[in-house]
């Protein structure tokens, strides 16, 4: 079957206004968070999303520009994103995906020295380049049955399934939906599983890879 | 003197994209809201910018909604918000102004059982409706010298001047422009200072005062 896609370029980032993100949404990634970085993270209790800033997206083929003052590490995260294709107030979990467009792929890059040092997540994850999405907007995937890999430099580095994830695509998107209006060209991006290192170095080429979706690719680089 | 002024109607609200908050950014503040609502916010060390999401945008004269299930209370934050009038990257404290377009009047509404009880602050601060902006866009005025003031059905609940941002505008500026590029239409927030009360009832007329910017007016309402 071929499956409806929309590639993702600068026009569908620049229609990105509201950019959620749950970040801590799979058991094994608190885990290791707090056990390799030191984190004090416990596991949700509910499903409340967070945020990021549509300054930071960028399309595959894009480098991620590591700020020259950026002592590290600086990490991978590869997720699952919802794209918001209709206006949306108060679904029930039954009616949640209707309102979603399709799914690309995110790559949710964090420095970590500053997730530790800083009182809010802005240079951490969200300085410009650090939210590479795309490749492309896929319709009629199952949400919560996908792989997704992460290779660095043509090496995987880190592969779960969206299966694990502690509060799945629906109860989000409908709990969400009750106290705020979901847009079309909003985003939702949905945290990531496991470990994720070997930290990023300039010169790295790193995909997020979903069979679906493809292979979302971005150089590292060290900013000037 | 007459100054050149934009007023704030949707097609101002629907050019926000990146949409930054300081939070915390006055002392009276931070030591009110430890004491009234035993929090344990410390004096932030350095300019870290926080987020809101542009679906909770009103303008002046729409109606406040609190969410049916919000227990409250539900407090108004008056500040002044500048609007970014020019893409802007790596910018001096002395040429920071430089990017602003003009300043407005900003209401962070926010529910404070859910800012303690939430992993994030989306429904706290987020909600639908819990970010009224406006009246006008003043071009020209001193953002480090702006008498706030709150009127709760006309009465004064709250005035400050913003001579006492613990980071002045120009300072969180050029550190945010360090690291992403600031956009036109992106806004920031910067706080408010002193306590936040009396509670917002449904049937009260909030208004933001500013005297070369105007009044930012919203009634509460419940929600159904």
């Amino acid at each position: 079957m071929k499956r409806a896609r929309l590639q993702v370029d600068r026009k569908v980032l620049d229609s990105v206004r509201n950019f959620y993100a749950a970040g801590l949404n799979f058991r094994a990634h608190i885990e290791w968070a707090n056990r390799e970085h030191g984190g004090n993270y416990k596991v949700p209790v509910q499903a409340d999303i967070g945020y990021r800033s549509p300054n930071a997206l960028i399309v595959s083929g894009e480098d991620i520009v590591i700020p020259m003052d950026a002592a590290g590490p600086v990490e991978f995260e590869g997720e699952l994103v919802a794209v918001i294709g209709k206006r949306a107030k108060n679904l029930s979990e039954e009616r949640a995906l209707d309102c979603v467009a399709g799914y690309t792929l995110g790559n949710d890059v964090s420095e970590r020295s500053w997730q530790k040092s800083d009182r809010t997540l802005w240079r951490a994850k969200n300085c410009d380049t650090f939210k590479p999405m795309g490749p492309f907007i896929v319709e009629g995937i199952d949400p919560m049955a996908q792989q997704i890999e992460v290779r660095v430099n043509g090496r995987t580095v880190s592969s779960y399934n969206t299966g694990r994830m502690i509060f799945g695509v629906a109860q989000y998107i409908s709990r969400m939906s009750r106290y705020l209006t979901l847009h079309p060209g909003d985003v939702i991006w949905f945290g990531c599983d496991g470990a994720t290192m070997p930290a990023l170095q300039p010169g790295d080429l790193v995909e997020v890879v979903n069979e679906a979706i493809g292979v979302l690719s971005n150089r590292v680089v060290r900013g000037t």
